[in-house]
């Protein structure tokens, strides 16, 4: 991935690529760090990026280690424009939080405890998001094939107004460890990589990923799911008709 | 700043500037927002950004109305790599956050109550940037010049672990209302803008403000530091040597 004149230029000045993250963990060969000048790059030639300065304008933290799923949704859902609670802090205004996206409601999909305790399986992850005003799209990996994945998640990408959430094995990427969810935002069609905004933020870095890659660490089993593979949700906002 | 063919385009497919930032204050006409179509291409064709893609893998919201100081740094910080405090919810990882920043050592450049009660002012900001491994400067407007603010800044965001923060008055930019502290992530040259990631996401958007524009708020006085006029703080990493 790394243009050889640019390594060249890279080694000149002696800066490192990780300059920007040290403290978190080191990338493994196969991904390509979002502030990297590689990463940079991609960004800037990416053929679908439409996602991706909504969802960057509302990246957020994960607040707990099993806060992947909310602080994912909560990204979608402000860059998406949906309709927002209050906040105490912020009155007058309102925004999606981690603290108030959950209630009674989505506790009939997944209870709060249960998420604090293991996080979110797919379908739940779908089930919470299907409560907005969206159009939600639960696609399980071992149901899919990667050309679908990679055409349905890139269209996506390329429109205002729509979204995809990934659902995949870390340790598939060559990262620590388990299952985990983020938002994409972009798809570069040359490297054939989508970006994750990786919502763990104190733990690594945005990436860029194959798409193959990523769509084997979405096709493996998640036991707090019966079984069944892990997989993307495909998010729309809902057009007035 | 907007094309005639791109309002045209914007017009056909029925598409708002606005959509992805539905919740947010409407922004006056001098301002263009980062998600939006012109947006886009003025981050794409910018001449310095060197700051923008470790500084978006940060973006904080500050929390609460007050804390705009305290988001800035924690986002520049996290930003540079500077060796970060433990939090109790992210073990083993470290990142610097909101509620692990302030300490006794700060509190003695400006107590936290204050902070909580009015914010804080440009040299206080400067005072508790100057306790981490960062060279910190910091320049008033009343003190500087358009120019000479342009170039330093520039400079700055063109270069890697180098940042800029600002301090200046909403007000002057039709923005509502007070004083407030964010950072600069870019600077295009042929717009002569400059790009301020907002840290009062629930309020208004990352936007693209004119040098001169930027400037002239900063050049207001505020009455929390003694009737000096407000500005920004160039900030670079420590070189070890
Ligand atoms: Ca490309
Ligand atoms: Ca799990
Ligand atoms: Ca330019
Ligand atoms: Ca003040």
């Amino acid at each position: 991935m790394i243009a050889p004149s640019l390594r060249v230029a890279l080694l000149v000045l002696g800066l490192s690529a990780g300059f920007a993250s040290a403290e978190t963990l080191p990338l493994p060969a196969g991904l390509v760090g979002a502030a990297t000048t590689d990463g940079e790059a991609l960004l800037i030639g990416a053929e679908a990026r439409a996602a991706y300065f909504p969802l960057a304008d509302q990246f957020v933290t994960q607040k707990t280690q099993s806060f992947c799923g909310v602080a994912s949704m909560v990204m979608v859902l402000n860059a998406a424009g949906v309709p927002a609670p209050t906040v105490p802090e912020y009155e007058p205004y309102r925004t999606f939080t981690q603290d108030n996206l959950l209630d009674a409601r989505t506790d009939a999909v997944v209870p709060r405890e249960t998420i604090l305790r293991q996080g979110m399986t797919l379908d739940q992850l779908g089930g919470v998001l299907a409560l907005q005003p969206l159009d939600v799209t639960v696609k399980h990996a071992g149901d899919d094939s990667l050309d679908a994945f990679r055409t349905a998640a890139r269209d996506h990408l390329a429109q205002p107004g729509q979204f995809v959430l990934v659902n995949y094995l870390r340790k598939a990427l060559g990262q620590q460890t388990g299952g985990h969810i983020s938002p994409l935002a972009a798809y570069d069609a040359e490297a054939d990589r989508f970006l994750i905004l990786d919502v763990a933020r104190y733990k690594y870095p945005p990436v860029w990923v194959t798409a193959s890659d990523l769509f084997a660490a979405m096709n493996t089993p998640d036991r707090d799911n019966g079984g069944r593979t892990r997989g993307y949700v495909l998010i729309s906002r809902k057009t007035a008709n």
